[in-house]
């Protein structure tokens, strides 16, 4: 019979913490113990989320510390800013119990960056170091040890997807030219101008131009990966008419030094071996990929600029995937496990 | 040179004062007086619209009555249940200004029956007289002679088109089964889950089953037209995942009495010579009127019952576009005065 | 270890077979043998569904009736008038072979109707009875215990669900109107004008009007659930501006013998204990059942008539999913195999 | 009373020349004298487009040279490859008739690029010069002297009024990344997998990466602005899931020279005093120009480079809008006739 682990999911009412309790439902090695929600206390978890219906039997509780006693692991999807104080006590309180944080709190060691970023003070600097930064296909080794993972955020995924085989060879040099495009789901549960169907559902624009606060976790990151690296980043994130998925193109200046058969090395080996990122002939697709781990990638190179792009799914690889995928190292098991739905074709 | 007419907008920062600016900005008779808003006062309106940038240089002002001291007539679009007292002051402060009130108060005779479905005390019964149902193709006349207009709501509008031409013949006997599909701008403009992008963006559900506070308009309208219809409206609203238009569907029971030829003959002349009711061949689509106020209808026959389509762009034939339909017939001027853009094929 | 079943999938560059052959992917007790398509032999499967890499080896095969011999059981997903002259050389000739056609053409024994519909000769008379139609929730035993199944369409699986539990009480007398609205994947892989993005992407329309050809297959399924019943189906058929999922609308006249309180009973035990299909609060969505399993419905009455609406994905209940669920039946297998993985809620 | 002039429509029936028909039939100063098809001939214009329902009452006509002699001016909406031997002939047989094309047979004087681009011969290279480019606002004297005009592509229309500021200074110098993301209608009439509803509805992909043909005319007119300009462009073309619109995305490596006060400047005044060009606060949005010929653009500096963003709508600033505008130059009359439609909020 299959090993159990039992899981919380605190701030299960967001869309990251509603996909976490789809993925769990059906995951063979997980049981959810306990699911919290600020706003529906009380409520049945398939009342609120009808596409459960069959699958979760649970109420929404009240987060306190004490239920992390209770589990093996707690994802904890709490706000961004909000996050870090009660994972800081949780982390006090309950040393034994595995948690994996998907807000942005602890992404980054660049803290005073964060601050001006995310437009509040850090009240939890000396916690930050405790997590490995969950980019689950460089950071293995030390996820599968790890007591608590900061997960990527969404845009940050797709961009260290697509930079990050580059970086590893110290190969990131120069201004890095970035589009992303977000489906609405990115933008969380909470109903706002910009995601208020008339004036999203034939739209596109532009926000946070240059502004991005997932640019304080990708650039540590990637310099994080080998000494010579010397870039910048400029990120204009978009919002388009569709729910799911990141769609990101990046402009990546080829470093002199190096051959086209090199990047070629590079790109061919990058991801050889995954089983959720897949460098693909053509083009990425987004349809290809919603509702799924999966990381579709491709390289074009035209004279000394790579063009990169990538598609994921926002809320599975952007985050609970990639977070279940997180979890599944940590407690060995298969990284895949409980991950294995392709998307439809259409 | 032509003959200029002052208006003014009151509520113009919801979607139906907006599309009323923008039609009245070229129309070549109206001069935009002014415009108000509650909550965007002293903002010009190219900020807030900025779809407007080249066409309106106005500021949105505070409503007070003294303003339609300043013009011909106005547009009023203030919340269902607000509007009554505000209209009751100015009719009686103003009486040589003409009103087109936007709002639900004033459309229905059946004044217990609206208080029911609108939940809310009427405060201006004894006015609700005063107004002409601005149904245009059937109530020309009154509406030239009026000084008031209640114009129909958007889902009564696409009823009211395919019901009318047998109503008026007293052919209205029996259960109405009606489906309509409503586009998210009818919900206005203000956020809520059920036009949050990621909940609505491939989303179809229903809402207000057979509690729509449209039939409280559409059957004393029907009934009014000949003594002996004797029906009920069975009407489910739903919402799609789509921007604008109404598609509703109707199932009318035939009059036994009558053939099918007189049928035929009915909906034959139902809207010969109307600019903007066009009975076609095929089906409506709502591509192919969306952004006008054009009706597309069709009628097909199956034993004793007629199906009948319509489609309409909620915003304008289902509101501002048959307001200013109404208030040329009142100014004496063509109909379509300021109404003809056609749609685009995509 | 668990049993394992070798299927085959005919046809499977459809979007039915592709739903197929993901599902069948991640089946646990089913193995993929081979799948064929006309326009791809020779090609690899994930070259043309990309969204199934890493999940499936297999390059598209001709097909020939011998490879029926190295199978279980096959999906048949063939063209509509073009499955009839295949599935009936394939029943002679490897009779030991389960099949599931997953076309129209025998799923009524309305033979004549069903020429008159589908517009075609039917040329395999003598075998329509050999299949039992796939009804699952109501032909269980029947199902289990068959060696054909044809697999009911899309929209008669909503019509299906929402009139059965009455039917089955002898309760469906009198007209019963229908409108439907289907996302575009029911139109198939091949591209046209009603479903070229431009012209579809904002769009409702009706098509078939009253002449759609899964009457064929309803009328006499629900008649054979009781002698009481005698009803006429009006069926509008609809397209809308999404990808997935039908949402059907009925108006059932209540039969007047009997109370509310049996009307009520009836919905009540009509799905009590079913997996897949809900009678659920408020309104049913088509986001909460896509790319799932399950139909959500629910009833409202009002004086005699009844509504009830039906949500289902057209492709997974209204199809492969559906199928699937039979094949579980047909082996001997939990009904639910395979086929357990919820929503997104987004 | 108004000044009228004939116009032909040759190439009718496709999606450029269906805006062109909606656009004339209600310019105050144009009168349709025919409108070609090579598909539709003999149909009446309102039973293909029943958009057109009340505006226009003529039949499809198969083209033919004769048809020059009955206009002032033709719109040539032909296909790209297709249209330079029709024209070659035109221009030698009714010189006296203004021309418009709408092919990009004419757009580029890098006849050689041209046929790398366009993968075919070019056969009418001598009469190429005897075209102006029509980027209307940058050459609207030589537009209003022109016999022959050729219409800028859609995504050449907004990266050009991105770049051609800048390059009017000679400012453009070293690798400009871009990204554009183009609606479905941009892909023409004619349906293909890639605008296959199911496929296109929910997602973004790239295509034509680094190779697409509007360089071929962009590069010439960017470079002919000023002689110090020298630049590469690498632009990847995406695919989205809406119907109209192109939002343009550009990285410009600023000029070490020059100061950011002389960028801004630059901005500043860029578009003053432009009808349909503006350089707006915030970002662009594609729903504040969809149906019409404005164009929205934004700049943002960080470090060494300028990012600026473009949002039109691609029929009509990037096809139909544009070409009557240069149209209506050509004729002496104001450039914004019959273009005054402003967008709908939603």
């Amino acid at each position: 019979m299959a090993q159990r682990f039992k899981i919380g999911i605190a701030g299960a009412t967001g869309y990251i913490g509603a996909e976490l309790m789809r993925i769990c439902s059906t995951h063979p090695n997980l049981e959810i113990a306990w699911v919290t929600s600020e706003s529906r206390v009380g409520a049945k978890v398939v009342d609120e989320f009808p596409n459960l219906l069959g699958y979760v039997r649970d109420e929404f509780r009240q987060y306190e510390h004490e239920l992390l006693g209770e589990v093996d692991a707690a994802f904890m999807c709490l706000p961004h800013g909000g996050a870090m104080d009660t994972i800081k006590a949780a982390v006090d309180k309950y040393p034994n119990t595995k948690l994996i944080d998907l807000s942005g709190d602890f992404r980054s060691p660049a803290l005073d960056k964060w601050e001006q970023y995310y437009k509040t003070r850090h009240t939890a600097r000396e916690y930050q170091t405790k997590f490995v930064y969950g980019a689950t296909e460089f950071h293995r080794e030390r996820i599968a040890k790890a007591q608590y993972v900061s997960n990527p955020g969404c845009f940050a995924t797709s961009i260290n997807l697509l930079l990050a085989p580059f970086a590893k060879h110290g190969e990131l040099v120069g201004d890095v030219s970035i589009c992303g495009i977000t489906g609405s789901s990115g933008a969380g549960n909470k109903p706002s101008q910009t995601t208020h169907h008339p004036e999203r559902g034939q739209n596109v624009r532009a926000y946070k131009v240059l502004e991005h606060q997932h640019m304080v976790e990708c650039v540590p990151f990637l310099e994080s990966l080998h000494k010579d690296n010397d870039f910048d980043l400029l990120f204009v994130p978009q919002s388009g008419p569709f729910v799911r998925g990141i769609f990101t193109t990046t402009f990546i200046p080829l470093n002199n030094n190096k051959s086209l058969a090199t990047i070629n090395e590079i790109v061919k080996q990058a991801y050889a071996g995954e089983t959720f990122v897949h460098v693909v002939e053509g083009t990425p697709e987004l349809r290809l990929v919603q509702n799924t781990n999966m990381a579709h990638l491709t390289y074009r190179a035209q004279g000394d600029m790579l063009v990169g792009m990538c598609a994921i799914d926002n809320l599975v690889k952007g985050g609970s995937g990639q977070a279940v995928q997180n979890l599944n190292l940590m407690l060995g098991l298969d990284e895949s496990t409980g991950l294995m739905h392709p998307a439809g074709y259409v």
